[in-house]
This record gives structure tokens, sequence and C-alpha cells, in this order.
């Protein structure tokens, strides 16, 4: 069986050391095209087993590519990745694995407006159970599809600190479909998405270096892409691929990196959960500026060049999508 | 271990015929006291196993508790259950079975304002994942339980027409809280609920002999009871425990009894997932008048003597409730 959605998905890699983790993975990434990120210091040798189809930027590809406002994309942090977001153009997956069911994820629709009791009902061996409106079983496009992990929990600093030896065996068999009006944590740890629905939505605001807050990127993110995706019709999935989370990361560093963001999201999320946009932003890109528009006017706390950031990202997104078609 | 709750907790169980498998749940259903509605003519003769605490009603009692008023008890019907959530009084479980998780369910909160994408946060292994708001953590009080099947699916008539041969083998291994907002298909089949908090709204409203539509009984609860839940701030959970579904009904029968309500339904989603009880409705009794207003109002396909009914149940609840206290 030929791998699905081969040459339209690309794979994007964040990374600070070696990439030997991908012979593990060869089955299944192989037939994708990958866009390797390198973090921190770009004279470093970073080494990609042979036989994958893969684009390998550093900091120095950053900053010839941005320019002045290369400072748009985090520096020593995991949130360098949405560089890779933003460069993936038409490169080039189906075996039994995350990729796989990342993809399934995202071909298959999402049901927001309902809940169906048996999680995903267009599974193999699954429906909708009595009761559910006929006028919503066509359901919707997904647009993000929210992969989870085994072993290491993905905790906060103070949940980390008080259950060290915690680990997540539960394997959930569900995929589900994140009601419209209801937030998440969203980890990017393992995630998808489809760039043509919530490209703009999935920038990773700037964290790491020199920034006051770290560890917010993705959650960031998430905030954004689900009040997105709930204003514009879209699904977003959560469950289902797992992945094995073996490196825990230290907990005190952690909460340096986000004592801050412990205190600020409680007042972001309230502005998040009672957000509205214009009728009028009817794509992607007219909803991220609005949301920035109102960010700016609403969120007092979180101004660090946001607005600008944004826009420049935006604005290069749409440059570079013209010089790729 | 002592059973959890014992001398709290009622089992409603609506029958026609053997209660014979109560002899395979001795050990979980022993510990608690039994309501045994049993439906259709009330000359014959129901034996319950030896051993059981249990309170045996038929129609002979529901006719003399109701008087000219026992019509708003179903008849033939399994929404005739709801008759024991009306007697259920302060009468008399733990072992590792489905009354010890549906415990385990309402004893611990829910969390229906923020998805916590390890599911139930409050499980042993489980926790809430970092972004999670701090302020949501203590949760809400949990007023519905609401268990799943294996094995004969519960599908609506055209489902189970076109997958006869469709079986539920997926157990998945979560409990989790329904957001705020959204609405769920209740089935009642295996269902638990405080009775403090939401027993009013768990009327099953009059369907079965006599009645245009049948099967709608259990959904009209679940929609009730989750816009009640939602206003009073009290959580709904679903997933485990699972039950064993052994019989499958007749489709055809089953289309006869649902088709006025297939279409029905695609009316009466919109209004509950738009109504909005007033400020003023503070308990559970309140909110439920206040919607069948609204229903009376605002629905005029679902006549039916819906309202006088409703008046009728909760006066006599809180005669019932004054004579037992």
């Amino acid at each position: 069986m030929a791998p699905i959605l081969k040459g339209e998905v690309d794979i994007v890699i964040p990374t600070i050391r070696s990439l030997d983790f991908l012979e593990n993975r060869r089955p299944f990434f192989e037939p994708y095209h990958l866009i390797i990120i390198q973090d921190g210091d770009p004279t470093k040798v970073i080494k990609v087993p042979e036989g994958f189809d893969y684009d390998h930027y550093n900091r120095n590809d950053i900053n010839r590519i941005f320019g002045p406002k290369a400072n748009c994309i985090s520096f020593k942090d995991g949130a360098c990745r949405c560089f890779g977001f933003l460069v993936a153009k038409d490169p080039s997956g189906r075996d039994m694995d995350t990729v796989a069911q990342h993809l399934e994820n995202l071909t298959k629709p999402s049901t927001p407006y309902f809940f169906n009791t048996l999680y995903d009902p267009y599974r193999e061996g699954a429906d909708f159970v009595p009761g559910y409106p006929f006028s919503f079983r066509e359901g919707v496009p997904t647009a993000v599809s929210h992969g989870l992990w085994l072993n290491i929990p993905d905790y906060d600093a103070p949940t980390q600190v008080v259950t060290p030896l915690e680990r997540n065996k539960r394997y959930v068999d569900s995929v589900m479909t994140i009601p419209k009006g209801t937030l998440y944590p969203m980890c990017a740890m393992n995630l998808a998405f489809n760039r043509e629905l919530v490209g703009p939505a999935m920038y990773f605001v700037i964290m790491g270096d020199g920034q006051p807050i770290g560890r917010y990127d993705d959650m960031w993110a998430g905030w954004c892409s689900k009040v997105v995706c709930d204003h514009l019709g879209y699904g977003v999935k959560t469950g289902m691929p797992y992945l094995w989370h073996s490196k825990a990361s230290n907990p005190f560093v952690n909460l340096r990196k986000e004592f801050k963001g412990l205190i600020w999201q409680e007042e972001m999320i309230p502005f998040f959960q009672s957000v509205t946009l214009l009728k009028e932003c009817t794509n992607d890109q007219q909803c991220y500026l609005e949301l920035a528009k109102q960010v700016k006017e609403k969120l007092v706390y979180f101004e660090m060049s946001f607005r600008s950031s944004v826009l420049f990202v935006l604005t290069k997104q749409l440059e570079m999508s013209q010089n790729f078609s």
C-alpha cells in the first residue's frame, strides 16, 4: 500500500543534537519530506542518517531569510520549529504508526458541535450513537491533530516537582474532537496540522533566550489555533497517536523558565475563552490578524513586540507561498 | 474494605422478565438497595434472587401512588425506571465493577471549563497537563456518570439496519468530563447520578404505549440534565464503566417507535443548544421548571401534556421527600 498523502506532508524536527532516533522511525518517516531546524550554535554539525529526503536549516538560514526580523523566531527553544512550519511547501506516508495516525486524523472529519459518546464516529467499528443530530453527521474539516505521550508525563514544573516518579502508562484507545468553545493545552511534541486551514495560527510566539517567559510557545499557538478553528468551523482532535517520551526535563530549569507564565496564563485564558472574531474574518490569516489586534488592545501584559512579529510572519508567509507556487 | 457509600445508593432496575442476571452481579449489587420497577402486566410474578435488599414496584403501585396522574410514568417502556428515581430515598457498595466505578466518578470532581488532554486528572496515575488553568483545578461537583457498553452497540434504527454485524469491541480506558455548553446523547442503560444535584432533571418524559414517540426518554432527560448542570456548575462525566450488552433489539420495531423522534430531534437540539436559564434559578427544581416553561413557549411540537406532568412529578417528589425525612 502506498503511503497516504505522499508528496504533501512535511515532518518538522527541531533539534540540538544527534538525529540517530530517525533510524527507528525510518519506515514511517522515509516516505515524507523532513524539515530539520537546527537550534542553537549553527557551526555544530548535525548528521542526518542516509536515505531521508530533507531540508536542513540553522540559525544562519533564519537570519538570512528574515534579516533584521529574525528575532521573531525563538532561539535556543523548541519554538524554533515554527520556522519549519513557515518554510514547508509541497514536499513529500502509510504504515501503522504516528504519522499515519495523524494523517488519518487530519483527513477524516471532526465533530465539534455535539459530543459522540463512542468518540470518533468515523473510525472503523464505531459510529454515531442514537440522538446524534443528523445535520451534524457530515462533520467539518479537521485542522489539528494533537497526539499524546506515554512514560514521562508532560507536566508543568510544580506538578513535576511533587510527582517525580509518576509515569503515564495509560494508552487510551481513542481520538476525539475537542468541542467548539472549549480550550485545551496544546503540546507541540506530537502535533500535526493542515497548514492550508490554520497555518498562521501555528506561529510559536517568541520564547527562549532573552525572553521573560519560556515553555508557553505551543500553548499560545494552541489557544490561538483553537479560537481560529472554532470561528472558521474547523475541528481539533486529540488522543492517538501516542509517542514514547523518554527524556525528562529538569523541573527546576523548567520552573525558572515558566514561573512567569504560570501567573500569566491565568490572565490569558479568560481572554481566549471570551474572545470573538468578526464575521468578516473568513480565513486563517484574517482571523489571526484580528486576534493579534485584540491581544494588543486587551492584553497589556503580553506586549513583547508580538503584533509586529505576527504581521511580519504573515507577510513573509504570503511572499514565500507566491515564490513556491 | 467496606463498600463506598453503603446506605446511600439505590440501584434502579426496570424489568419485564427474570432477574436471574442479578446472580452474576451479586458481589457488586448486594451491598446496595435495589429498586425494581416491573413494567407491563402487574400480575406477572417477577422473582428476585435471595439475599438482596430490595423494593419491588409494579404498575399497581404506580397507579396507587400517582392516582389519575399515573400516566406521567411511561408504560411498556424502559422510561418507567424514572419512577424508581422518584421513590429512591435513603436505602443502602466497593468492589471493582460498574457500581464502584460510577461511585468513583460521582464522588470525584469534574472539569467542564477546560479540556484536560490526559482525560480525568483526578484518576490514579493522571494529573493536569501544563497550561491547565490553576483556577480550574479544584473542579466542580459531579452530578452525572454516563457509562458505556461493549458488544451490541446502541445505535438508532437506521444505523442498526445498515450495520447489522457491527459490534463495539473497543474498551477505551478513560473517563472524561463533557465540556460546558456541549450536549451529548445520554443513554439510560448504564447511568448513575446524584439525585440531590439533578434529581428532577432525570425525569424520563412519557414514552411507550399510546405515545407518538419512543426511545427518546433518556435522550430527553440527557438534554435537560446537561443544560441544568451547565447552569448550576455541575459536571457530567462519560466513559467507564462499561457494561456488556448482549441482546440486540429489533431495528424495525425500533424504527416504528422512533421515526417521529428522528425528525423531531433535529428541532429539539437547537433549542437545547441555545436555551439559557435565568440567574434566579439556583437549584435543580427551579431550573427544571424554568426549562419546562421555555419548552412550552418555544417547542410547539412537543406539547404532550409535558409541562403538567413535570409540575406534578416535582410536587410529588417534594411531598415524598417530606414523608421520608
